[in-house]
């Protein structure tokens, strides 16, 4: 391969100019489809088409470059899509809002790999949201997922901001070692965000974990600074794992989130939830225990969540699904099996089926 | 084919660490790109540049899976495009409103086929519009198309909401025949929108068309609840067909809505339009006449439309074309060519040039 | 080729129907990745993860048709990234303004090119913008970039509209000449934009440029009708070039606004910079010194920005770079090396350094 200086500035310039595009072949798009037939009953019950039971519905544009001498180069493009409404939104994390049309909010990130690991830039997952992802039979979404009755998805889902650095975080420059972020092996990142969009973006925090044979276990720890003045921080640490029996894999996690400082009177919240996931031919079953139990000023709001749920595999990238979830709230917990509009009184309990598909590309 | 219940799953957490796509080949990407020169006399006359004259400008991503066994999964994710600015709008039909950012408001569903036919699941065209799309040689769009004069695009187009269901409803689910929602023999669709975007949501209807040798022919009919407390309903039905006598193709369509019920005092609206369409080598020469004659609340409010228009194909996927229309306002009716941004007084006339270039990708 | 004229109408229905597209092959997606760590310095400094440092971010689709004949057509949309965020910015030019979804505002045109030239139509740079894009060796973006001190960027980045066609408008049609935009031997184009959008969009200019061996050179004038009553115009000229002595190239800009008419008493501003660029191996080094002079109501606001910087190519389509800049204000000048929100007193002094990744796919 002949490199020259030149040659990109004027790529650029030619593109412009209408010239062929090079390493077109290096760019993978992919996505995933997921709507459902829901009946959700808080307040009151109804029927609902909705998305995301089974996984996200998204659509991505990424690449690797193989830069040559072990070294090399990757983008990540990634948003959310509803294909209910056709409408896009602003996928939950750091600076949160209506957006509506199309964008990139659950990934878009730079990255340079070597033997060494890997230096990742821009807006990704958090180090602490990553044992939800991977030790949740749920997932991170849909009327089952554990993360329903946790603080960060009832307090502030929609609002955006100040805790949105639980799932996502703006501004963020990553190490990642050789592992990856949720491979085999020794896996974990150490990441920190600029606090740029202050408050609520400044964020440092990070994961390790190790997985083999049967068994998978990491733990991840991160503080966000909550107020423009630094003052007020929130701490949260996580553990989660899962073991392998063959027939069924039993997983877990134990989740606590401290908010404190500037004179805040203080929050705490402790999650922990058990499953158990059994393939059987084409058909996987998933059922899950969590518990959510407050501390400080929400002292007394608590919950439980118990969820089941069925998928068949028509091919690896078709499934079709039934969850079926209920939440028992005490206290003024009003945690909700989806983020759907129907209202619900705090103390209340919630419940919702979905039967639907999913169908990745 | 190995199939593995564990695969999917982790497919999705294994391309969250940068593993290399699968199924990359099954989407298509696709759209149109369709800009004009327009000359717009409503009030006052102006020149554009304008899009959609011929075609809707979109761009899309679709797919379909062979599952085997006579089972196939698809998605599709379409969305409108406007080069004339570079934005989107929000797609004629339920839930508009400026989104400005690109989204995929014009289609986005996920489907299961087999040969019995095909369950699709989210936001899509409504049954009863699609003898418009069919029927209408000018297409759906430009100064020519014949719902210029129909009550949904005049009294809602770009509020969105009450009768989007004209075009479009989200989180609808369709049963579609064998045949599909347009192709040939027999073809057609039931579809019901849930209400959860209440009110103008909630709807259900279906359009049942055949068409053999040189002819076509289809019926729709539907009911939106346009209210919260359902009193208020707009039933639509309509009739359409074409005759193809080699020189040309002669087509029309009879279109009523009705709205009534809780105490309000009913509007109606009768639509027809007769059009005709010769193809002559690389030429294309389209004609139609349209009526729309309003009762109860809007009688009197009336207007004719006539179109003509000439296309020149440099290939199957590229056309130049000129339209002119004009519209004859009566009443307090106030029907425009384009929903372009200059006003017209309710009862005056309005007439349009459009020169352009339409091309398939 | 078997060309019907009932074809492409036919193609299109049937692609509602899922029939497989033709044309895949046509599509080019293109696409940017910038993302850098900076330390920016106005009134307080700060450290920012950021984006653009030494390319703007994009994601685009682009085609090309051959229509036999030496006729062409052709397609382009793109539009602006913002990996730190995931969302994306209106594009400066015509019509700016909050838009956060993604949306093809950088350029979306349709064309037809024959050997005598091409026909463009829809949003695009306009003729004037070029010779800031050709040459500026630090290119239209980042600390380092010659126009961070022109007026359009200081006077009405983010707020959109008046003097938005110094860099883009919105419903325009040019004439390129055979040579391209940004090419070798003849280039230029001859552009006329609409005033639909009125005020501000109403546009009308030319550029024509030569390079040939070691020397390039050109010239661009532009009117821009501000007010609906088409009384105040900004009028533009610029000429700029570039002699590559092998070791380094030498480039150049002069660029004059003028503002009048309509009883405002008149702004004028005179800008020049001169640059440097030197090719080591797979270095670069770039320098360049501008200077800004206001005229009239903003007589004494001038500014001068020196730049400097070094990429490191990985390859020709990822590249490393560091960049420092510095912007020393008189008068009620208020220049920045960003539009990164952190203020500046106006008549103080801005600099920064960005060191970040540049990844062309």
């Amino acid at each position: 391969m002949t490199r020259s200086p030149l040659t990109a500035a004027a790529a650029l310039l030619a593109g412009a100019a209408c010239a062929p595009a090079f390493a077109q072949s290096s760019v993978t798009l992919f996505g995933v489809v997921d709507v459902n037939v829901g009946w959700i009953k808080n307040d009151e019950s109804s029927w609902q088409l909705g998305t995301n039971g089974m996984a996200t519905g998204r659509l991505g544009f990424r690449g690797i470059e193989d830069l040559g001498g072990g070294l090399r180069a990757g983008f990540w493009l990634e948003g959310e899509i509803n294909p209910d409404t056709g409408t896009s939104t602003a996928s939950y994390g750091n600076g949160d809002g209506a957006i509506g049309g199309f964008n990139f909010r659950r990934r878009s990130t730079v990255s340079l790999f070597n033997p060494w690991g890997e230096i990742r830039l821009g807006r990704d997952n958090t180090p602490t949201h990553w044992n939800w992802a991977v030790f949740d039979p749920f997932g991170t979404t849909g009327v089952g997922n554990a993360q329903n009755i946790a603080i960060d998805r009832q307090l502030t889902q929609g609002t955006g901001g100040v805790y949105g650095t639980l799932v996502r975080a703006n501004n963020m420059a990553s190490y990642v070692l050789p592992g990856g972020t949720a491979g085999s092996g020794l896996v974990g990142q150490l990441s920190v965000a600029a606090g740029e969009d202050a408050p609520g973006n400044k964020y440092a925090g990070g994961r390790i974990g190790y997985s083999a044979g049967p068994y998978n276990v990491a733990a991840a720890y991160a503080e966000t600074w909550l107020t423009a003045d630094n003052s007020v921080k929130a701490k949260v640490w996580n553990i989660g794992g899962w073991w392998d029996f063959g027939v069924v894999r039993v997983s877990g996690i134990y989740n606590q989130i401290d908010i404190s400082g500037g004179g805040f009177p203080g929050s705490q919240q402790d999650n922990w939830f058990i499953g158990a996931t059994a393939p059987l031919d084409l058909w996987r079953f998933n059922i899950s225990w969590g518990d959510a139990r407050g501390g400080g000023t929400i002292s007394g709001n608590n919950a439980t969540q118990f969820a089941i749920s069925a998928n068949y595999e028509l091919s690896v990238r078709t499934a079709l699904y039934a969850i079926y979830s209920t939440i028992n709230n005490s206290g003024n917990a009003g945690y909700r099996v989806t983020n759907a509009s129907s209202p619900l009184t705090p103390g209340h309990n919630s419940q919702g089926v979905q039967v639907g598909v999913r169908h990745i590309f």
